[in-house]
């Protein structure tokens, strides 16, 4: 985070962002001195025109969900719209390019001394900044958003729309994201957290994808299948983790895998600890090389599982320091339709788009 | 299978089973032209008192359920025990090497002209006929059988009982079974045969082994964890196979894999396939390099999977052509207590055995 200023001039928003003047060849002293030498290459660089068409560029990747460097997006940054533009030559030669894209594509410029250095980098998008030779422009982008650019480039080329740009946010009915609400029924489990010390956006969605990954593994590793999650935030107050198993009840039992017969000592171990141990179901029993047990599971339903984790907040799975304050405070785990007396029009709107499933140009 | 002859001789059950008499620097005729080989081998190089050692091996083999190297068993055969106790020197001494075997363990002999031949075999357990250096004598032994003698000998050398030789089947009352068949309630899934057409052991457990294996695969290809199969025959006119589930009722709906965005071709047919199918349930959507889609399950329990896969007989998931024909002739599909009606003694135990699952050692 940089240190900046926030006023509204004429109507408005600006932030100052203070950097220090430096000489290209040498090196930086804060983060943000790259901006004037990047301003200065597009200024430089630009083709007549060429504004109108990163303009087209950056609208349409804000239709589709892949604008903005910001942690929550992980998407394209406006000098990385640019940097596309003035290699590529327009709006629609990016997306052309885009649709023959592959994985840890690499663009640079022929300016720049990097001499192939983009192989440095382990990003899905490569682009090396002609100013910076050792920074990827595109660090940002997520594979997920990538491959939605591309496959939003793709769809637009095929058959052209005015809604990729401007897409409408649909009516949400309380009634109909009700049926759905209930269609999905206890396979839909959301924790809601009411934070009352909100950081800055890029600082809170760290916080909220990093917790959000601990609690997928939380949910894997006790053999639920997590078919899609996600997170959504008022970013002032509430927060709200979903996730959809393919089913949150498991059977009662697990077959657990005990060591190979030969490594002698740990099959006694093995033996020894299962052979009448209350939570044995069948055996241990020798199958292929190995011993094997039927254990109880600790835990049949996912709800449960999650409510006991977050009785500490989720601090011993992984979940980010700050967050596991508030949840232990007052974290909530809901299933399905429960979720109905927290919603508010931006969290309808996430919700129904999540069940939903598709990206806004299938819609 | 050899033609021969079976008669009752003074009370005894034999077998007369003919055979060539061929120069052992030459090659065989028939299959069986090694016997007189392996006796003249056996008779020549066992030491005195050594065939009481290979009775007590044998016996011990057959109290734990690895003795014969029949398709049933897949275990150690009577020549097999023989050259053991050749090799190894008595009873002891074998299990005693036993508990230090590795996987792909070989085992030669000196004089044969082997030189290191053991290598050519894949079996678990590799031990070089010193009268046909190119033969396994126990190609027949299983892995499991394998790791159940190991584990077995391992266990008696630390505990020696009578028991290992001569284990009591436990008597299986009706309401006991019936307690623990309404524990385990629907995920234990059972097919019954009656089978008008039965032939010789080997080849029906062959179609057995081959049948239940293309079960599981039919299950788990469904997303049925398989805790546990078994067969049981009664080697007349029955046959049963048995199947524990970790959960034998699935979510409705699961996740499927589509191709890569960057593989255009194949993704436009994937969203279209997807996009407005009836059972879609959400998506098609963009999760890292790839397009997934949500679908409802076809067969959401086992049972009903099962029901039509068999309608045919199974033969078009790979249950043998033969028992395919009695199956689709009066197969039944039963789940947890349902089998009661079927119990005969045998039944009655192998079924006790199997839900508990351990080996008789250590009951």
């Amino acid at each position: 985070e940089h240190p900046y200023i926030r006023a509204v001039v004429d109507g408005f928003d600006v932030d100052f962002v203070p950097c220090f003047r430096v000489d290209p060849e040498g090196g930086l002293i804060s983060a943000t001195d790259r901006t004037p030498l990047h301003t200065g290459f597009v200024l430089e660089r630009l083709f007549p025109g060429g504004s109108n068409e990163v303009r087209l560029l950056k609208r349409f990747m804000k239709g589709v969900g892949v604008y903005g460097a910001e942690v929550r997006v992980g998407g394209f940054s406006g000098y990385l719209c640019e940097l596309l533009v003035i290699r590529l030559g327009s709006f629609v030669k990016v997306l052309e390019e885009a649709v023959g894209w592959s994985d840890g594509m690499v663009l640079e410029f022929g300016e720049s001394d990097s001499g192939g250095i983009g192989g440095e980098f382990s990003n899905p998008l490569v682009v090396v900044d002609p100013v910076d030779p050792h920074r990827n422009v595109a660090s940002a982008v997520s594979e997920t958003s990538l491959w939605t650019f591309v496959a939003a480039a793709k769809a637009f080329l095929d058959e052209p729309r005015e809604s990729y740009f401007y897409p409408v946010d649909p009516q949400v009915e309380a009634s109909e994201l009700h049926g759905v609400l209930r269609s999905f029924g206890s396979r839909l489990l959301f924790v809601v957290v009411d934070d009352g010390d909100v950081g800055v956006p890029d600082v809170l969605w760290g916080q909220l994808y990093k917790s959000k990954k601990a609690l997928i593994e939380l949910l894997r590793g006790a053999d639920f299948q997590v078919v899609r999650d996600g997170v959504w935030s008022d970013e002032t107050s509430r927060h709200l983790f979903v996730f959809e198993l393919e089913s949150d009840v498991l059977g009662c039992s697990k077959k657990r895998m005990g060591p190979p017969v030969r490594i002698v000592d740990d099959s006694a171990h093995f033996v020894e600890a299962h052979l009448d141990a209350e939570d044995t179901v069948s055996g241990p029993w020798i199958e292929g090389e190995r011993w094997w047990v039927e254990k109880l599971r600790p835990f049949r339903d996912a709800r449960s599982l999650i409510d006991s984790v977050l009785e500490d907040g989720g601090r011993g799975i992984g979940v980010s320091r700050k967050l596991s304050i508030w949840i232990k405070e007052g974290g909530r785990v809901l299933v399905g339709d429960e979720i109905e007396e927290f919603l508010e029009p931006g969290l309808s709107l996430f919700i129904y788009r999540f069940l939903r499933g598709k990206p806004v140009w299938l819609e």
